[in-house]
């Protein structure tokens, strides 16, 4: 079986399917150090399990440190250096951070968390920061040297995260001149953060989820004493790169960003960055699992010849290579439409909309596309593909939290019949398409929502599931035919 | 949301299924030790993670004690006592070591792997076992106290198991009266058996599948030493329930079962007992990821009501019940026909070809669906799911395994493919579905196949994918839709 | 060579040694539970390390339980139902206590401590308790079937645990008729106890250890909602069978035993029980080392004969079978003195003093004994001695904490000076020791101790040492060789 | 309390007491190295335990790589690199290998192991070994960069170490020009190293420890398969940063060293290297477990003042502090002797005898010293010092492997008494001594050597340990006085 080799590559298959790649020297030495030494640590890492939370030194002070070996600073400073988030400020494009960050998922999909999460705690504070927070907290999260701060977004409570309204029970009262927090946050990614943005509600704001604001609160207070502590190191299935944690926040100091009255706009801008950092990451381990797979298959041998050229097998890596080609194109026009909006406010453009479902498609479409396709990895593999000294079972692991952060199916389909409802994103999206794609196709697809949104609220949220399917293949297929051709 | 609550319980959706289920009192009783200890237990078992082997004792004595915590033998032992195996030589049908499976599996799917591996040594040893070999070592199979020996098939190498003509490279000497026998297995279930059936070449055999023989290979020589030794424990993601090793075959006495010349046809019959295991636990896993998803659905609010309520949600859950439905019926007929055909030896009747074509149906169908049922109660539970102490994640660990072992997706469409032109099979399950099948629709799939056919061979089994899944989807429809009117 | 084969067993040690031994039947009948199933359950507690707390069900709901295995329950709760406690308050005596916490230790040295921490609490409950407290909670914690509640004594915060006055920052407040405590213990042994005695500061107390006061904490409130919460569980190098946490007191319900003038008798009294039982706790230990490096010394051949009859090791044998009886000698000793004071209140008795200098005396010498005879018995199995798995050098790791917790050497031996100091307590004990004791020997430790009080008081400490092992040696050696002759 | 503060510092510990010390940049660069880096690597690799080892790859292909994080390989590296090997070629003189040994040994003592076994390997190679062996082998070892190789002498087997001549099995056969050896290795330090010196008895060689030989066995063969399969990696209670594995030699190739006959001497040459090794790593160990107390100590206030300025723990440091200087002395005068007598061959001169004695002086002295140290130092830490983490508790593991590896207190005890009574040793230890002993107790202890002498043998065994713990006090005494005087 011949398949184009650069399916090996993240560099490779960027280079080969977004021509106008910027910094490519750049992705390749950034891919170089993964396969010279990134790899292996993040084996490590993830061989080691969840990483072990230091809460007191032994003196009996809190201290709240993350014990993971040091190499992995190494691994994880890299792409700081490298200029996943500094960059973007200084070129005023999200680029570099979703393409270095294509090429981190292609190693460790976990270890792109961190940079995320930083990321989406620099853009809150340089769009909504008050001068003097912003002239105290940005510059570390944009250095270049290793003093580099990380951030961190910590909204969910142990109720669930879906119904923010409901979970978010952390309250911050003013207090002089600042605010005081108080709740716990019961998944808090890269949990020893530098500096997090907190979802909490005003004292006195109204219930729901128009009474929560945003917040930036620091790991330490001014007098370096710790801010916030670590309940403890939550033990995920995959993602073991990054530390996610409980934080018990008691009367934690913090930093309001815009209105009280924009909290929920400001939650949810965050939520956009992360979403299309799930879309190309799923992207990424697709492509990982597929090359590994084709690895293997070309060199174990059954009945007389290598397993990839059995037909059977030969053509499932066929659809698997052509699925994935769909699922880049839609990631990375939800990327390319994200780097049109990043900084609107409210109130939002049109072209604000329809990225918004855009995101939805691609985080919904991506991530089911990565499951399955690790899935399917495994399978190739066989009895060793079930051993966890084989790595490949790892990128199922890693690929079902990427189904699930960030909003599962469920919620990236009611959001996006939502969005398609109040905005007409859907019509929207087929504007957008143009000539890419097929007319006839295109009117049928709208005549199905248009039939789905005339029905009563329950059958139309019963109903999204095979439309919303529909709509991000017709749209996925759209952009990889156009970009093929 | 109102769900059929037997879905609850696997005696209950048994009985609810099978009206004519035997031994419903042995169930019940079966499943409450799950319930009260079990579970307990094999949640600890399948914490621990891979069990430690003990190789040797403080003197340096080489004594391979695979070291489970004691309340392991409890668990273990709860199925031999019951019956899971004994029951079934006493009453001549293999009805309740499937059934006391499926009640097992409902609570680690893992455990049922030494119950049936137990099964696959003690039948070739009934059926084919030279007289005085069967009277020694038969009745500790069929014990009925806690002195039963445990069974184990070992057939892979470190090749690979699907060509096993290429992958076994273990060689059975003549010595005096008996065999000894040379190699390494490398996929060892129940590493520590008492008792193994091993595929081997006998020296001079030709090459290829047709020059394997089946042995029965002890633990222990005459003398109390080890016949073989256990390398290590291998590193599984799931089913930890049971100790799947590599074992080192040295000298190992074996005991030859049937003849050299029938060696293929006996592998094969081992494989037939667990793939229809393998089929009635993806059954029981699927159902028991649907109950914990609705267990925990119920309970979870978010926009004023139980997630289990909202429309999307409430769709799924029918679906994936139907579906469970479908898939239990087409591992249950399964078992029906092998109960009727698995006392035949070679030449086979045409009953035994059609079983085998619904065995690898049953095989490829409920394992995928158990997978994605497993996938999707994770995506119910949302964040919690993916933290290994919820429990939900491990389902599917222990799905990806059912997947795979007992031959990959791959193999149960190529040799569903060679029983279907090489016996006509398909024609002997539309024959068998009867009026239970839809007339047109098993006319359309019959014209499917026999144009799949009518290509050359690359092409067939490059295109037996979709055409073996639509087989696999009628088959189960139809049986289903027959059972519940 | 030929020892003792009483060595060999807990029970059989004792009938040796206690010639009017009670319950020689029902030791008998625990330890025969140890040997067939206790020691491996133990074996696989301590294997798999610190054990893991679940703090949340899977709907975010707090729930703090200990997720140890089924079995270690089963082990746990044979100890209560043979009557560890509840045979204590039917015959109003320690013996039964501590005869099967000595049988247990052999097996388990870490299980004997929820035993302890159960009794440490029952007694000044029983003791101290307002009637209406003593109604309500002491029937379950002497309770003969499974039912049985657990206790703990909770005292050490993080600032450490040998100045209480200054360590313990847990306060209580009057609220209604009830307190409530606030504050963190830090090393909370048995940390799931259903009840636990808990040393804090009224509100408005004075400063130092006089302020404080010993309150009873249930671990449920009345509406059945936790009445604290466990941090996490500490990750010890041994007793990996008493689950040691950090627990977080928040509101905390209490009920004062006592009164709080009374405080730091009660909080003593507690430590009084703890320490005996670490001295019984240490013989039987080191009696297991012992047995271990025994039968390993018998089996392990080099320079044509068994280990064991080199002349070197036997002799070494002989010293430490002999340094065993002085050991147990004292201990049992201070079990008796204690026996005959421990329902004393202030003022105290003179033989209450006394009984304080001997407990002092047990546990500094018999943890001391123990952990070199452990390091010795390590020693003998030489290198297979420093693997994990031939259980030898767990007994190290279990000395040292016996060595350490209920407080260190230094402790010991400068609270034994003070009860030396202010109440004769050394002259007390000569007087006890009466002709069990060479005169000419008691009188020249007489002078060594006095010539000690005459220094300055930075010298008596500084100088202590020498002289106090000097007499745990010179009492242990005159009631070893009493018991003996 | 004020103590002399180099004790915090291994190269400041040694500039004070030795004042001609060639290198102190070196050292000091090399201890940065340790506190910046190395020191969390180190505990990294500890906390992970028993590093994992991959034996095959994914295709099945045995590869036996031991998969440590990649920051073991900079940290065992910087070792290399500095010239723990290749600077004793260089300069001819074994102290940089000892020099750089206590500073590796003050942060982890398992890491020196590797050092040591490598130049355990190098030295007989260098002496013994053939011209085309050492041309061949000899160059790899002393690298200056990161393609040096790794040593390992691999003596014992699964029957125990001290009886070599009885435990081992191993054989080597003649097969052409070379030699073919066959046997398993129990203890088999640093198991994945390029190069191995390994005992076997030549097939045909007489039984016992006079048959024989010593080997040189390469991991891969000429055609780069692997020369020898690790078994597994032992589960060792500390040390982790050496792999300490079971090797299985199966038909691997080997090159004699020297000729069979000096086989034993060969073996006893490399466990001078290692004995002196492991005293000098004692020392430090010993060092660091007091500076650690001490760093504690006066930081953890008790009573109004840190618990280091309290009388009685004062007065244990100033002990503590005069121990280490003896057993330093005494581990660094067996250096300074081994320094002068590496390159004899037998027949030996007196000079070594004398060296041998003060081997088995040193490694048993210190061993002791540093366990004990150890234990104490725990018991400063009080309950804080049995936590994993807070790191006090690995220097009593690792401080009991020190104690048994390279041959208990036992064998140094009997292969001391027989050099004393063959060679004279103790007459030539006091001549050595000259005016650094006191003449009155030097005439004492010889004294009671002569008494010890004239008994018969087994009382002379049995009575050895009071005698030949007395010779290594007063030795220790009389270099430490001399020293600081």
């Amino acid at each position: 079986m011949m398949i184009d080799e650069c399916i090996l590559s993240p560099t490779a298959f960027l280079t080969a399917h977004r021509p106008d790649l910027p910094h490519p020297d750049l992705l390749k030495t950034y891919e170089s150090f993964w396969r010279e030494r990134g790899q292996l640590v993040s084996d490590a890492v993830d061989r080691m399990g969840t990483p072990w939370l230091r809460m007191f030194d032994e003196q009996g002070r809190r201290v709240d440190e993350v014990c993971y070996p040091p190499d992995y600073w190494t691994m994880l400073r890299e792409g700081y250096r490298a200029g996943v988030i500094w960059r973007c400020f200084q070129e005023e494009s999200l680029l570099p951070f979703f393409l270095l960050g294509y090429v981190t998922c292609f190693f460790d999909p976990g270890l792109y968390c961190p940079h995320t999460v930083s990321m989406s705690t620099a853009v809150p504070l340089y769009k909504y920061g008050a001068e003097a927070v912003k002239a105290r907290f940005l510059p570390p999260l944009v250095a270049q040297d290793d003093s580099v701060w990380q951030g961190a977004t910590w909204m969910t409570e142990s109720g669930g995260g879906s119904d923010l309204g409901r979970g978010v029970e952390t309250v911050a009262r003013l207090h002089g001149d600042g605010w005081l927090l108080d709740g716990d946050k019961y998944f808090a990614s890269n949990a020893h953060a530098d500096l997090a943005v907190v979802a909490a509600r005003p004292d006195g704001a109204p219930a729901g989820v128009r009474g929560l604001a945003l917040y930036l609160v620091p790991r330490r207070r001014a007098d370096g004493s710790l801010n916030f502590t670590i309940r403890r190191i939550k033990d995920k299935i995959g993602t073991r790169s990054v530390p996610t944690g409980e934080v018990e926040l008691r009367g934690s100091k913090g930093y309001l960003l815009g209105t009280p009255e924009m909290g929920i706009y400001l939650i949810l801008e965050t939520l956009n960055i992360s979403r299309i950092a799930n879309s190309v990451g799923s992207a990424a381990l697709a492509q990982r699992a597929i090359a590994d797979a084709y690895t293997f298959a070309r060199e174990r041998i059954a009945f007389d010849r290598p397993i990839a050229d059995h037909p059977l097998l030969a053509r499932q890596f066929d659809e698997r290579i052509s699925g994935l080609r769909r699922a880049f194109a839609l990631a990375w026009e939800a990327v390319d439409l994200l780097n049109s909006v990043w900084k609107e406010t409210p109130r939002y453009s049109d072209r604000y909309h329809l990225f918004r479902l855009a995101a939805h498609l691609a985080k919904f479409w991506t991530a089911e596309f990565a499951a399955q396709t690790a899935k399917w990895a495994m399978e190739v593999y066989a009895g060793v593909g079930t051993l966890q000294e084989n790595r490949v079972e790892r990128w199922l692991r890693e690929a079902m939290i990427l189904a699930i952060w960030e909003g599962t199916p469920h919620r990236q389909m009611l959001d996006g019949l939502e969005v398609i409802e109040r905005n007409n994103a859907h019509r929207l999206l087929i504007d957008h398409l143009g000539d890419r794609a097929d007319p006839q196709a295109a009117e049928s697809i709208m005549e199905r929502i248009d039939d789905l949104l005339a029905l009563p609220q329950d059958e139309k949220e019963a109903g999204i599931e095979p439309v919303f399917r529909e709509l991000a293949e017709f749209t996925a297929g759209a952009l990889a035919f156009h970009r093929q051709s």
